[in-house]
Order: C-alpha cells, then sequence, then structure tokens
C-alpha cells in the first residue's frame, strides 16, 4: 500500500483509463534502451480532384518493430464551396486542429494518470486564423498558415487549472506547432 | 483568346478540377478588401477513456460571415495498442500528417491551375520522426513532437518538379509545421 500523505493520489492499476503499470513499464524500458522510443509515423495521399484527396495511415514503426493498425484509417479532405471545394471532407488546416485536440487531450489524461490524478471529464475548443492573402500570394508578408491557436479547455476531476496547463503543453502536437519542424521534399515526375 | 506563346498554359474555367475564374475572382476581391479573407477555423473535442477521444469540425468563419460544412465531421482518436490504446482511431500525431498531406496536395493543384498548368495524378508520402523520450519526461532535451517530416511526391502532368517544389511549400500546414505558431490556452476547472 502506498503510504503518501496526498489524499487525490492513489495506486490503481488503471486510471482515466490508462494502464499505469504499462505506462510505467515503457517508462522504464526507454530508459535503459532508448531505440525502444524512436517511432516514424506515416500517411500517404492520392488526389482525386481539385480540392479533393484521400489520405491513408496504416503503417508506423516503433520498439524497433514495423506495425501496422488494426485496420487502415482513411480520411477524405476537400474545401468548403467557399473556398472552391465540394465540401466532401473536413479540410487540411481543420485536420491540424483534430489532431492538436486529440493530442492535448490525450496527454492530458496519460500525464494525470502517470501522476495518479484521476480526470472524469475533458471538452476542449480550437479556433485558429489563417489570412488568405498568405496562401494566395496577395501579400508576401503574410504567412500562408495558423497565425495564432486558441484553446479552452474545461476539465472536470482531480486537478487543478495549473497542472492542466502544465502537462497539455507537454503533447506532441502542441510542440510541432509551436516549434518548427524540419520538412524535407522530394519530388519525382512521373510520366 | 489569350495569345501567350508558353504551349501549355492555357485559359479554361475549369484546370485541375479548380474554377480559375472563381479563383482569379477570390483573388481580386480578397486584393480589394483584405478582410474578406480573415478565416477562423474551428475543432471541438470530447474525451472519451484513455487515448480514445473524439474531435467535431463543423463551423468556420470566412469571408466576414459564419459559415457551416454541409455537415459536421466527426474523428476519432486513439493510441494503437503499443501506446497504450485500443486503437479505435487514427492517433493525433498521424492526423497532423493526414493534414499536411492533404495541404501540400491541394496547394498544388489549385495554383498549379493558377498558372494554367494540368495535372494529371499527385500521389505522395510522409514520415515523420517521434522520440518518445520527449513525450514521456525522460530526455528534457528531446522535443514531443516530430522531429524531422520526410516528403516524397509523385506527380503527373503538365508541370516540372522545380515547380511543384515551390508550390508545396506555400500550403498553410506546411507553413503552420515549418514555422511557430503561438498557441494559447485556456483553462477552467468545473465541477
Amino acid at each position: 500500500m502506498n503510504t503518501t500523505t496526498q489524499p487525490t493520489r492513489t495506486e490503481p492499476t488503471i486510471l482515466n483509463g490508462v494502464d499505469v503499470t504499462r505506462l510505467t513499464g515503457t517508462i522504464k524500458a526507454i530508459q535503459q534502451d532508448p531505440g525502444l522510443g524512436d517511432f516514424k509515423f506515416r500517411a500517404r495521399n492520392e488526389w482525386d480532384i481539385g480540392g479533393h484527396n484521400v489520405a491513408t495511415i496504416d503503417t508506423f514503426h516503433g520498439t524497433r518493430q514495423e506495425m501496422e493498425h488494426k485496420h487502415p484509417f482513411v480520411f477524405d479532405a476537400d474545401e468548403p464551396a467557399v473556398l472552391l471545394g465540394e465540401d466532401s471532407g473536413a479540410n487540411p488546416v481543420e485536420f491540424v486542429l483534430a489532431g492538436l485536440s486529440g493530442c492535448m487531450t490525450t496527454t492530458l489524461a496519460y500525464h494525470a494518470a502517470g501522476r495518479g490524478l484521476k480526470i472524469d471529464e475533458i471538452r476542449s475548443e480550437y479556433e485558429g486564423d489563417i489570412d488568405l492573402r498568405g496562401l494566395l500570394d496577395i501579400d508576401p508578408t503574410v504567412r500562408p498558415g495558423y497565425r495564432e491557436i486558441r484553446v479552452k479547455f474545461r476539465v472536470k476531476g482531480d486537478i487543478d487549472a495549473a497542472t492542466v496547463q502544465e502537462l497539455v503543453r507537454k503533447s506532441p502536437v502542441f510542440d510541432t506547432l509551436s516549434n518548427p519542424v524540419r520538412i524535407r521534399v522530394d519530388v519525382e515526375k512521373i510520366d
């Protein structure tokens, strides 16, 4: 039994739906053998027409093995009519917000579980600003991407707001957007 | 009639599935009234349990109006078993690659259309590296997000590889990932 005096801490195997025993084991395994933590995630995309294209996600690499999801995840991306599309899918910048939302949420649930903090509910909202003058080459001083993203979390559970602020910032997508990522592009012309 | 001597240039109304007449009109309208180009994109997210949460995308703002998609787009995010989830959806960092793929593809199709360059096929692959020592707080010098993303395009059409390289870099998601975005986070504790 844990004899800690912090009333909100417990030591269950499962907390917030996270297997804390396995989480702790994963951390120890990667501490001892950092190569186990090298993951590669992938997507492939096929253009249909106009703003419509289809992304597929199936394989990834981790713990020194090639892995695949239970089944491929397939996403239609399109643009709404105002952006000259048919609206047959979310648009690509919206996918980024969906990814940010999933990542900040999961990071909060996992890290809270690792600290023994029980969470009952997490709801969040995301809004990002894009000035089309960037994409459309109207003004070279305007960036094409998000200028700013605002996030609002509403959290119910044994965790204070400052800890939520701390934990959501550990999110890989939060870091991916907040800090520059090098993207290498190779182009092959096919006949 | 256009009297240009460049053989790959034509002036159709529709090219690459893009209504070039409307694209040109949109650019002129925003040049005259930049506020029309201020867009806001949104997502909201509700945590289920563990690594499973659900993002919904429905409304956005553009051309000084509130707008909504034909229907909401709903995305389950989860983690694969090796990352302690149930694999009931792509994981959040994979959503980012899906968004990047859709954005680079659409940006290429639209900008090529704007230049009168006909494209027949666009296929692309994305792979990004994540070192779990960042997310898991094992090494504070390791970033939680993508260290690098590699992209491979295969393009068929009346466009050369250098122009593809130029155009895909105009993508809003390419810029969002390549350069820092400010993210403001507000947290409300609810009972």
